[in-house]
């Protein structure tokens, strides 16, 4: 009944809207029925081991069947596609590394469109172009399958303790069913518009933490070398107007501040690669709507020649390393 | 006696520094003497005034006449020059545009160090390169006085009301003096250093602001095209790792704030021209530090060229709107 | 029999280059058959007029009706869609205004590529992304045509007077044919290597070009602010170091050189709309690619302003004036 | 009388400026009297060399005294500082690093105008701030001498061979006089206005080299990416509008060209270190006239991050290598 109501989805809300929510209400509440995941990467496995230890039966799959080991041992069934996940699950996750990952496990030969249920509801946590969301959006509305973009915020760490935040984006009325879910996974579920803006959510935010970083790493240099302690110049900008999320809570600096990624040689936290990625992403969706970003361009820029310096797997505040050498050294 | 102190002080110290301090204590106790004021503009003025309130005789001068009305009004002595003002008061404060109005008023032909007692003490809080801060320690230690760089954070309305942040720099066993003038100006005082290192803390706050400011700009303006709600946006970066100063305290966009210049066409608050300026200064430190600031010279670049593109006598926050336009409009 | 040939190209060809090399004389030798063009802006109409001129019969098609009559007037044969053009002619030009439209006349409902005959030569002079020419190159194959990239340097002066450069990018043993009909449009045709290559050509080309151009700009006001003549810094300039194509041959600063846009309010030229189109072309494949693009990503978001700062219109030289304007003016 | 005349130089210009340039004829021709010469580095031993070649004695001072064995053997006479050259020799050449070296050789306690003669030729073709050659002109003309500013292009081989660029800045009436003897050490010497101009036209011209050079090789490096071939990517730049003299005369791209210093692993040639430190000059300059150079200050940046990585003394094309590498490697 459900996947019959969601063919028709657009008309016939206009006519009960009440009604349809009432619809989507059922399906959401007969929950603990299998939930599909794909992706069990460094962040996908901990996820979905979480959605088990609610009580979520996980229907899982993976391009590298060596990822299956851990969700296998708690119970979880391993299909051998995305198509065959969606023949047996009306709900499906899925956590993958970039846009091209998700056109194919979606749109792919083997994909979950070639066998998905009317009425599925498919949220995709992967971090991507908003383009791109919205191209498996209107995929999935075709087969009448609904589908959200919910990238996360927060790493592994978070992933592991169910404190991840999720932002986002698709058709308000399926808001419920999606953070039903992801309240096993996260802390924090926004809502932030029509789809792909949960991605465009991500993309800002990264930017913005970007250029927050290698500001600064800048600042915090330029300073030292202007003979002001590095803990006391941290204090004044944490007190003053330049205060922001990376000279407060991830200061660059070592010595400033414990238990950051600066303090532990940079290793563990965000990589350089990885912020080089979004910050990609950013740089194309500015490119595609004609906006100016400026000082975000320049930081892709900065992350992008770090990774071919040795930075790519050291924490993205490890720029403040790469520019605070000085001549000679 | 004092001014016998401090002409050997360097020496002597290593003797006896405790004896030192209750030298400086005496003196600094010995308040109430009048305070020398050079630089009458819109920040001096209320501060010239906030020590007048607090029961110091002020000694004032400025190169504009029409400066004096007020605080002739409220009781201060008006000199013709800055020699005269050195003449009457063993503790002066300047309060000027920029570096060479600085060393004109310091070294010029007429300036403090032609009649300056020994054992003065001069506190500059005009915002300039730090290194001319330096120099302005050497000429008056060669006339045994002292100077200290006090450059404030907070602008006409802080001054005002007495809510200035000083950052300090200068030789340690002067805070104290210093501190008790200031306090009378400012809510915050913060010893950065030997000299220059405040100059050197109000030059990254600002930057690192500069940077922050942009980067807002950028992102919201990249969210809003992509779909999202400003104030949505603006509350999901202020509780992630985007969150910055001018996200969360004043964020440059209209109507997601109250009370902030974006809330009022970009009036009021920290000029363009302003910031373009000291963006000219952290641009000069870093380049004879061999510094590299990538976004700060960046930001520097931006906000000079809004200043030739008419903004230069709106608040800083209105990049919004410099980088907001669209194609067309 | 050329159709057939092409149809089993890649197989045969390793067999016989020899005799596909002269199968290929062949077609191309069959010349002054129809040729089809589709795009007749600006810069179609002018090549497809001297495809006319030089004696082939000219099919052509573009969305705008009104844009027919000049060449009806010489001639042509004008087409509903580019289905239809593909039904009449085995070589076909397509000159559009970017990607999207690129793919919606080879692959969309009424595409080339639904009625394209075997063996057909496609030829596309817009300026899009690579990786789309790519894509459009794959499809072209599996209907048993050959595309080639073919993007124009030269404005539509340089159209009119039979005097563009053509970039070209595709299979070797197909350049003879192309060059047969570029060379009727064109005075240079560079063959680059595989497909994509000559987008590739154009890209590097322009994005190199717009750095030249704000590097001039910015060195041409800050000898000018320095006292310096302009023509006397643009004659030092172009005897050292510092030459390059915008110094010497397109100065923007007006006063300097006779003929270009600087000399004429800075009308006709390559408008920095197109400008900053090339260059959101450029950044994505090197976003994509992983290239570091530091000038480049910062000259595109200074044109990206220019537009929203009403000089889209402008030749892109007019970044000198954007610049130039001083605080106050 | 000679000296006379310049004492009262510019009153009596005004009066009968041909009989002016009658005395300057005068004391230019009485030419082969000694030159002085301070600083014997790389460049300026070499320089005073070809002095010598042309018959002119040459007294000489450096900081370094082993500087002098060379010059010795050739005839020219050793003084211990410029104090003592300013007294033997009414034509004095400096050739110093950086502009602290400038003050101290002029303005210093054992400077030159601590004993210069009235009426003497002062020429610096040092590479300093216009700023600091007009505080020497303006200190020259108090002892009643001339100063002028004449920096150079071209490096150690040009300035053996005598193939050196000069860029005179002062009163014209005295380039002739200047130009005598720079014509000795240069091929081409080329008149650039008001003092400080000469250094202006040096800063510019190295400005634009920087963004030239940068962008050649942001751009090959694309290229190469996308799939063209350096050589052939070159050609096209060069006979299209990305064309400079980076991409014509200097690739930096290994293979491309010979005899360049990529074709050497970037040695010999304009070091690193070098070009940011003229970048440097430029960035004051442009900060204190409130010029904008966007480009120009991010090259800055690029050539500083740079120095700090292990490129400070490999020539400047490096930075092809720098941004070349890629992720992983």
């Amino acid at each position: 009944m459900a996947a019959l109501f969601r063919g028709s989805r657009h008309t016939w809300l206009r006519l009960n809207k009440h009604v349809d929510f009432a619809f989507v209400s059922t399906r959401s509440m007969a929950s603990k029925t299998p939930v599909g995941f794909i992706g069990l990467g460094n962040m996908g496995t901990p996820m979905a081991k979480n959605l088990l230890r609610n009580g979520y039966p996980v229907i899982a799959t993976d391009v590298f069947p060596e990822s299956y080991k851990e969700l296998l041992d708690m119970g979880a069934q391993v299909m051998d596609s995305p198509a065959e996940v969606a023949e047996k699950a009306d709900r499906i996750i899925t956590m993958l590394p970039s846009s091209p990952n998700v056109i194919e496990v979606y749109t792919g030969p083997n994909g979950i469109l070639k066998k998905v249920k009317k009425g599925t509801l498919l949220i995709d946590s992967s971090t991507i172009d908003p383009a791109v969301a919205k191209e498996m959006a209107v995929a999935a509305e075709k087969m009448g399958a609904v589908f959200m973009d919910a990238p996360v915020s927060g790493g592994v760490g978070a992933a592991n303790m169910a404190k991840l935040t999720f932002m986002v984006g698709g058709v308000e009325e399926e808001y419920n069913a999606a953070q039903e879910l992801l309240t096993c996974m996260g802390a924090n579920v926004v809502y932030c518009g029509q789809v792909g803006t949960g991605q465009a959510a991500k993309i800002c935010n990264n930017m913005l933490l970007a250029i927050g970083m290698i500001g600064t790493a800048e600042t915090m240099n330029l300073g030292i070398r202007l003979g002001l302690d590095p803990k006391l110049l941290a204090k004044i900008l944490n007190m003053s107007s330049g205060r922001c999320w990376s000279s407060d809570s991830y200061n660059p600096v070592p010595g400033v501040m414990e238990g950051v990624p600066s303090a532990n040689n940079y290793q563990g936290g965000f990589g350089t690669t990885l912020m080089a990625k979004d910050l990609g992403l950013a740089q194309n969706t500015a490119t595609n709507t004609k906006t100016p970003v400026p000082l975000g361009s320049l930081a892709h820029q900065i992350f992008r020649v770090m990774c071919s310096r040795g930075y790519a797997n050291k924490d993205f505040s490890s720029v403040f390393q790469f520019l605070r050498e000085e001549e000679g050294q």
